[in-house]
């Protein structure tokens, strides 16, 4: 039994020996490296917690839903709890540094998620076949479906935790969730996750947090301003590396400038492998550093903005950018930067934000009710919005530099 | 007037323009990626909060601790005010990556406090004098002396803050301290910070928590094996190099392999300064994956150590250890890694640790007393323990791999 | 300056000597023994906080809210700002045990807010006119509105206080607030309380956290339960006493068992102003212990009931009760305790109850947006939610002894 | 499985039918009317918590420290948990009002733990014997004797609840202890209730946090101002009865007034039985409230006193107050209060008070170490203040009305 000290559950206790030498292996560790919300720390300075505390955290909640269905009379195998235990540990083990920003860049095309799958692949030839159960339940192919709703569905452990960590570490309260509560009133109907009917209000109180974490948070303007910044940095290198420009940056980040990968063979690409275990945060600030120096002015003068913490002007309104609107902004940037009218997009991004709190018609989150049976929380609430949660979810951001006029 | 969310006191308010110029100053920002407590995240993974958080913390308990005094009839100017907000606020700006471990290693003989006195002696010059008198207040060369106090002392911002910070990030609530309260109770007596009577059980259990963490935190036995293979892996990389190893890094980290600086005038060192201004946790960790691969066995096998949490064995004890036992462990050393004798440090380490929770002869926390007027702390209580926690403070660690026999 | 500890805010300072008087006066001391939440202690067992911490609190936040706006450019008079302050002090000084449950009982027709002006009067008269301001501002006679809305609107002092208070003591986080940031975001337009844009997630969370707190908490079935015996147990003595039964209890009790009170001259009444500023949970509670052992079966029955935790069923539907229900629920109390059917009502009850968490039409909630300046919080947000809270309020309960058959 | 809210912990889960039936039983909901810290209301506004949360929170720590003994391999059979819940739910059962104050003027010559004992003993007759065990373990006649140290030794869970709920409810943070760590790491050795080693640092801070709420809180110089006013007026009217007087009072009261208790026939008793589980604190509000017009002038001002906040003003000094000081405050007392020499006693107390926050040569608190075995926290620890903290408890109050001169 080893236990790790969490300051969001106090300990959180691991029993078992295979997840001990999964945490410890180096695939796992790199999450030490790669912050769980990216560039938010602009913001929210306190937000600095690691994928590898989320990824434990989310471990420790599955012990806690498993053990509350058993008490239930839930029949749940050692094995089939490991499994889901490993499945959780690794559902992110695919992520690269500032994920959701860096993703289209660095491997246009591929999803984190199967990225996740080819190293849990890669692990299970590693010890012989023991994550065979965990990969079946991360793929939704074991029979019994709700543990894969634990690990991945709009109330999974993933999404408990992360609401709760990301509350604590920013400092938003309103995002705190009451996890226990929650934990407490799961239960399955057959072969589905349900939660109990007096935990209506617990449901919604979760999907209100969560909205007002995406707009506080996760979409946060300042935040997007700043992303944007390290996206246009990270196309700006790659530009210029594909133009036969030598840019000085870490073997790992090279590889992925100068190979294009292919995802279906990913963990059987043994150097493709080990280059993305390589490759977090640390590669991405690293280059910045340095290419603040660069004589590319382009690229240069990216890099002190966010070294400097001059970021982007963001605007999100309800409308797409209005294209003349988007000319004039051009122009100006051309004359600020002095730069081609082709280049002009390192400096401004627009685009749309989607805050996807609760989805409908998707796998929904199921209420068992006495009168009812199973029904879904937005239409066994009696309110509508969550109903009206899971609609208006549509916004545009606009960015341009500080100093030119909208 | 901006407002910084802070997960520990909620909002950090800074109505001050030019304090927010400084904030966001590449000297000061570089703080965002250096880890207040290093390696400690090895033990306590959600450890992984900034200099920057911390010193904009010390900086709003220092407006607090000033608010406090005025309400108490003593008169502080707006300018002594913002002097010792921009005093503390940079007072660690000076630290490199892992501070305390590799300080000695990247610039022998160089205390971090100089550093930051000469980057401060920099943005004073940049600013035309604004730092003057922070300058003064932060070498104790002002006349009212309780300014420096605040700044730096045994009960000063920069204590408070870290305390509780560190106990909010680690999970160890026991290091939890009432900062509130200790405030509330400050006072001036003669030029020098004073506290209330009544203050005498929450300064107790202030050095209580914060010789507790020292013993579960600062100098726990885990973070001190990570901490050397850290200090050991830029050591054998530094003595490569200086045999003419070619071995790649950040040009700034090589800077200070290729240079030793004179601390006298680092601040008209134009380029030392620029190369200390970009050193952080990026540079030491980009550079042990790398080096993860180099063919130098020694090297690589410390990177591998880290980076897959294979974590020195380590004892704490109350005697040196024994020059014997020592000799055997070296054998064992050479043997199982087949290195040379003369090598063999790079594996191993030994030497003390000291839990200074509070100083005896040094500069005391006072409290005033109606009876006897102004008594050290250590003498105000009707407790030996402070007393004591000043003497007992020495302890000898000795490191090694795992798998050899002490 | 007086500091008292509290444990949701920390501190409380009181400056002003007037304050402190009024603090220690036995019309306010009484609030140290009436509970805020009555019988809710029967599910929240922490629930057991009073009057005086509620009180002391609003009072607290008030100040608070006052210096915001004093920041913002507010004109605010120190008169006026005790003026405030007394108001929120006192705004529930007219609170006699059990409140909401008994004030029909034993006050009948008499709301608590008038009793409260009416001990403001009183002690108006007492301090020579020093409560002028504040009995206007507690009337909203005074020209400067929004001083009356910080003490009575739909998000006053008041509500902010006991939200957050009641998730502390209850254990129930989802009723959390984030009351320091709704405070920093008050400002005035045109004499008119209002909230800065960025302040609408903030406010929703609110009032989806007052929604949930309703439904959770203080319309909790088994609450409703026990506030029912409550009220029945009064009923009966009452009843008993009016027709001549000598039934042991305090004179304050008796005497509003004896005379019906006109609320007009209360404050010139100097007999029931003494008694009831004496009547408090104590009165109640007594009685109850030892009508337990009257020798009237019925009253004797109920006591037990509350006293040995025997609660009754509640049950909570959108249709009132059917008639032939309630009367075939009669019957079964007929039999069961063997009474009339006209005392079938002591054991029994039904009625609505509703869930006021925003009230659209009334005084609403105000954001002061850029672009189409004041607007109602219902409308400002971007989801339907708040004006579907101010719908969905009204459902029956009904109460009936355990072991009968719905 | 019921579910119990509780503020401190988030749930209290009880599914034994028996537990809730004695949580249900009057005996111990009685416990809802008894407030845990008496008059500390006055000082800490927020600590009205009541004897029933409390008892609730120490039934719970017992549960989770059986479940981490058995996880440790240590045998406990349902029956022996099931006593040991029973046994620390019922403890504080014969605690009266405002027990530390009263219990010498109600019962003179009996400790509340025989009270205790004589209810369970009726409870075990009333349920059949099924208290056989947890009888025993109470009293400390059971062979496994680490399950009364749980009950009641020096680090039980008695201490371990009302330690951390104070400090919740009061607002004292330096007061919070790690439940959560002390509890995991108990052991059993030799029967013995031991520590694992790494806990050294965690029971210093349980004792220190211990020893400050003894300061802080419990021994608060007002406290024992408000605790001297309450004891008096009791004693006062207590010595009107006994010349005859009538005074108003509730039968449960009167009772004691009039009766000397036998405590070996008490559980026999069934009149005093009765009475006692009837007697709460509302007995001695309620009666406060009416004495406070009764003709006797020193009862009058004494209930005056205490509805009015004016305490006495109090001091705690290292050495017994000197008797002519004494003499000289009495004849004050004679003139201001006009009474007579004997009866001064009524406005003036003096006396010891003992912080007993860790007491040397009683059962120890156990460490169990690796090299040494079993030894005593206050020789385990590196630092002399267990064994201080254990020296230093006596100090003398002396309490009189304001106005007087010392």
């Amino acid at each position: 039994m080893k236990v790790f000290n969490d300051p969001v559950y106090g300990f959180i206790e691991v029993g078992n020996n295979f997840l001990l030498k999964l945490i410890d292996h180096r695939f796992f560790q790199k999450s030490r490296r790669i912050k769980q919300l990216g560039v938010t720390e602009f913001v929210y300075p306190g937000a600095v917690h690691t994928r590898f505390q989320h990824a434990m955290g989310a471990m420790h909640l599955m012990g806690k839903a498993l053990n509350t269905l058993r008490s239930k009379g839930i029949t749940i195998s050692d094995k089939e709890k490991e499994a889901c235990e490993i499945a959780i540990l690794l559902h992110d083990i695919g992520h690269g540094p500032f994920s959701h920003s860096l993703e289209e860049v660095l491997m246009p095309g591929i999803e984190h998620e199967s990225i996740s799958y080819q190293f849990m692949l890669k692990l299970n030839e590693e010890f012989d076949g023991r994550l065979n159960l965990a990969l079946k339940i991360f793929r939704n192919s074991y029979e019994r479906k709700f543990f894969h709703e634990l690990v991945s569905s709009q109330l999974d452990m993933d999404r408990l935790d992360y609401l709760i960590r990301d509350s604590y570490f920013t400092g938003v309260p309103e995002g705190s969730i009451n996890v226990e509560r929650l934990i407490q009133l799961l239960n399955v109907d057959e072969d589905r996750l349900v939660l109990e009917e007096k935990a209506i209000y617990v449901v919604e109180n979760f999907l209100s947090a969560r909205r007002l974490m995406y707009w506080q948070v996760y979409l946060h303007k300042t935040s997007i301003g700043a992303e944007k910044i390290i996206t246009n940095i990270i196309k700006r290198a790659r530009d210029l590396y594909s133009f036969g420009q030598k840019i000085p940056m870490s073997p790992a980040l090279e590889y992925f400038f100068a190979n294009k990968i292919n995802i279906e063979q990913l963990s059987e690409n043994e150097e493709a492998m080990d280059h993305f275990s390589k490759l977090d945060d640390t590669d991405i600030w690293g280059s910045i550093k340095i290419w603040r120096d660069n004589k590319d002015p382009i690229l240069s003068h990216l890099c002190n903005m966010i070294l400097e913490r001059k970021l982007l002007k963001v605007r999100l309104s309800n409308e797409p950018i209005d294209k003349s609107e988007l000319q004039r902004l051009k122009h100006q940037v051309t004359k600020k930067f002095n730069v081609l009218m082709s280049d002009t997009h390192y400096f401004m991004s627009h685009g749309p934000v989607t805050n996807e709190a609760y989805i409908l018609g998707g796998k929904p989150i199921n209420i068992i009710t006495k009168k009812e049976g199973v029904k879904d929380i937005a239409y066994a609430s009696d309110l509508p919005n969550i109903q009206a949660i899971s609609k208006i979810v549509l916004k545009y951001y606009q960015c341009w530099p500080k100093g030119l006029t909208l």
